[in-house]
């Protein structure tokens, strides 16, 4: 009992929900592998540290010898947006599909283990499915039911459209979870709506309902957004080591636990421990790094987490990137900002032209690391370090 | 421009809506036989004259060189109910359908011109349709677009449950128009949100929108109900002469005139004449005795009118049916009740087991037509003449 405990918690570490934990006990304690579903996107991808939150939790379940379906929902994005209205959303074709796919291996079996990861691809059952069997899905729940998704909800009371198959789409993931039988399905927390479709359609057909882990969306550097590519705030699993290091080095000692709650692989014990040395005046410094090198490890190799540490220590450090620097707030009146602009009005460069000229001879620096496109823009919300020439710091705030 | 003007009176007589009458116009003008598409449910037809409002129509749309499209929407009915929740609507069976057909094609081919009837099923097309040809469709419509059509709206706003297919049925309808290619439309006023469908997705698919024609509820025997099985105001098709007769003949004075309008073949220029007629003092009983020999002629034959109109003179003429019987209100208490307490409590019997053993004896008669069945009950709402004995009568109303 005390080891369902502990895989209790190790399922349990830094999610936002799990529904139900009874029921999740229970299966634990079946003692064979679980099947373990998580849905992805059939688009491009270019996966984020955010994205791998749910990957580590994955591998987490594996480590605990639980097998996890990857599931890719190729079904609906072989049919694009059929409104016509998301020029952005062409229909996928079959092989644009299959590269993704690949794509996807190379970059999620950096985290998850490949002899317990089954690839599964939805259109294989649902390209069977006639439109019969679709009424009859759709026949399973109720117009109200599907209006108390939030968004959806919102939309119909703000007079904004919902095309009818944006009710079928939920029905379609749950349905998944009954083709794969899942004992578990993991989330982000906006998709918890969708992730409890497939527990009452599992009941439906007569199938033990799949428990339902849903994981927080991480933070960004800017401590505030969420982390996404939209927003100035990204850390891409295919940054270099140098850029990754950076960045992980920039994040807050507060939101440095968060992170390793959510991304690290060392245990809740260790991490506890740091916590405890750091209150006994241990210098969170130390912790950050062996944090950075970890990630940078993971995502490229160790020799360039040390590469990437030596780099930053002679930029920052011996390079003299002070303790303290000044604060600026930037503001932004909630638009891309074009970053010689930004560094005028932070008072860093007397003109933009004077900016220009030095992004070009490359004595400008974000983030420690020398920008090279003079026409970067900076997004509302973004924090960064802005270094001009060898002595001038900022830390500058969009607002 | 006379004749386009004069095709579309013809079109219009009786009708409740055409939308609309220009592009009609324009239609009409091409000169060529026009797809008129009506739909039926794929159960067991057991038509009564409230259906054939619909099939007279297409009958006239016939005679103008038109051609009908009788559609049998099996492709829902194979469904069935898929919530389960109605055990009286089980699935069909394509050999089921295929029988159901049959029979309608007996019943209707006394109002319609085979030669110009095409019966069509939607099972056809809708059977090769897939799981994302559906979501497709969907797509076209939104959630508030649906929420319109009336019966949705009261039940959403009542909080009954409306299932997520439900939705879909009426883009499916709207679907076979387009696959038909249907010029115009018709179906009951209760159908015109789903009829419009049909125009809608026509115009999404580069096709000139079917126009759409709407047909009244015949009004039944008891005045204010519409004609409907459900209540004891039902003329069915296969009603024998006799009983056919006597139903029409009781039909007042007033609704004659919409009864021509809906369901006779002759001209409106006719009818407008024996109204004038009328209206100068002629007894409005002669032109019921012809509309009534046009209906069983129409239904069973000629000679059968011949011999149905000399019974009812036989029985009620010469056999002393009063000019003016009593009025009597029987209180059903918004239930159906059996005959032998209607007898007792409308005071023509004095006990319900004289009443049940007159029955048996043949010596009661209901519009005319002896009681057969002891069982009997009459529906609040019912309208009827019962004769005890050779004199005694009574006009019953079930309050």
């Amino acid at each position: 009992m005390t080891n369902s405990q502990e895989t209790l918690d190790i399922i349990r570490r830094g999610c936002d929900e799990l529904l139900v934990a009874a029921e999740m006990s229970h299966k634990i304690a079946l003692g064979r592998p679980l099947r373990v579903k998580a849905g992805f996107d059939p688009t491009a991808p270019d996966l984020h540290l955010g994205h791998t939150v749910l990957l580590n939790k994955l591998r987490q379940l594996q480590d605990l010898g639980h097998h996890a379906l990857f599931l890719i929902g190729d079904f609906t994005g072989m049919i694009g947006d059929p409104t016509g209205k998301n020029a952005t959303r062409p229909p996928l074709s079959r092989q644009q599909v299959l590269e993704n796919a690949e794509s996807y291996r190379e970059q999620v079996f950096k985290v998850l283990d490949p002899d317990k990861t089954e690839v599964v691809f939805n259109s294989t059952w649902m390209d069977k499915f006639s439109a019969a069997d679709l009424i009859k899905l759709a026949a399973t729940h109720t117009v109200a039911r599907m209006l108390e998704r939030d968004d959806f909800s919102k939309r119909y009371k703000n007079n904004q459209p919902i095309a009818i198959h944006e009710f079928i789409y939920p029905l379609v993931q749950g349905h998944d979870s009954v083709v794969l039988k899942a004992d578990l399905e993991l989330g982000g927390s906006d998709q918890k709506f969708n992730l409890l479709m497939g527990r009452e359609l599992q009941k439906h057909n007569g199938q033990p309902p799949q428990c339902v882990l849903t994981m927080p969306r991480l933070l960004g550097l800017d401590v505030v957004k969420k982390m996404s590519k939209c927003l100035n705030n990204y850390i891409g699993i295919t940054d270099t080591p140098q850029e990754m290091f950076g960045k992980l080095m920039s994040i807050s000692d507060h939101l440095m636990w968060r992170y390793l709650e959510l991304l690290s692989f060392k245990s809740i014990k260790t991490i506890a421990q740091w916590r405890v040395e750091v209150e006994n005046e241990r210098n969170p410094r130390d912790i950050k790094v062996r944090f950075a090198r970890e990630i940078v490890a993971r995502f490229h190799s160790r020799d360039a987490a040390d590469r990437a540490e030596a780099d930053f220590d002679a930029r920052f450090r011996q390079g003299g990137m002070p303790e303290d620097m000044p604060e600026v707030q930037v503001q932004s009146g909630g638009k891309p900002m074009a970053i010689a602009q930004v560094l005028k009005a932070a008072g860093l460069n007397a003109s933009t032209s004077e900016a220009t000229r030095m992004i070009e001879q490359g004595g400008i620096r974000l983030d420690g690391a020398k920008i090279e496109d003079k026409g970067l823009y900076l997004q509302p919300g973004a924090k960064v370090v802005l270094q001009v020439g060898k002595r001038k710091f900022a830390r500058v705030s969009m607002v």
